[in-house]
């Protein structure tokens, strides 16, 4: 089955991570939200912050090592990774994308 | 159970493919989501393209109707339909969710 | 485990309802997606609206008194609270999360 990854980043590596996981097969496709405010606390302070939310759509199969990747290629210590559950995709989708990154 | 489905298309032909959706009672709701970049390889070539993400809230009983008439409807071959697995819903808005899909 | 909760709301309501969930140590962290179109009948009406959408990351412990407070908090009589399934969480922004909100 297809993982949609969620992961926030700065809007200056948005790209350069998305060519990256794209480039080593490690996703199928990664989708830049762009203009996105993001509200958390940080060492006790709120912050309202602009990111881009990255939705990255990998394999079962490739999601470990693409999340290990990604990781690694972060500017954050600690970044969103989270794996969201799917339900059902479209049969050619889930093969093209088994096909992008095998 | 509702069901969130996530579906790329072009810019122009969101609001069409979400209207009818709509009006067809396959959906309750359709966000559009604008201004995507998407990153994605396309016969060898590393593509970054303009979309839309369409985040569709449909029911259980209407998800596969509405997956094979938004395929139908869709101008890419290969278009990107997955469904997330949803966990919990507020109850008022499940119930306006199947009033506006039955 | 993390839930990843949507919602949406009126561009003007966001950053107050960001602000407080985050304040009240009811989620960790949300994400404010601008300028997003949304489609939907109400009373009869197709209507096309402008709206932000909330993705709100919070814990399964938290998630039930967000809800609520959500809720309470928002503009509409039926707002849209839908909590996806998380699959996995990078192990360093799950602990951060848990203790943003306990």
């Amino acid at each position: 089955m297809l993982r949609v990854v969620l992961c926030n980043c700065s809007p200056n590596e948005s790209k350069e991570l998305a060519r990256t996981l794209i480039e080593e097969r490690l996703a199928a496709c990664v989708n830049i939200l762009p203009s996105i405010t993001s509200c958390y606390v940080w060492q006790n302070e709120l912050c309202e912050e602009e990111e881009h939310t990255l939705l990255i759509k990998t394999t079962d199969k490739r999601y470990h090592a693409m999340k290990e990747r990604l990781e690694e290629l972060h500017s954050y210590d600690v970044p969103e990774i989270i794996a969201l559950n799917t339900d059902d995709v479209l049969d050619s989708y889930a093969r093209w994308a088994h096909e992008q990154t095998s």
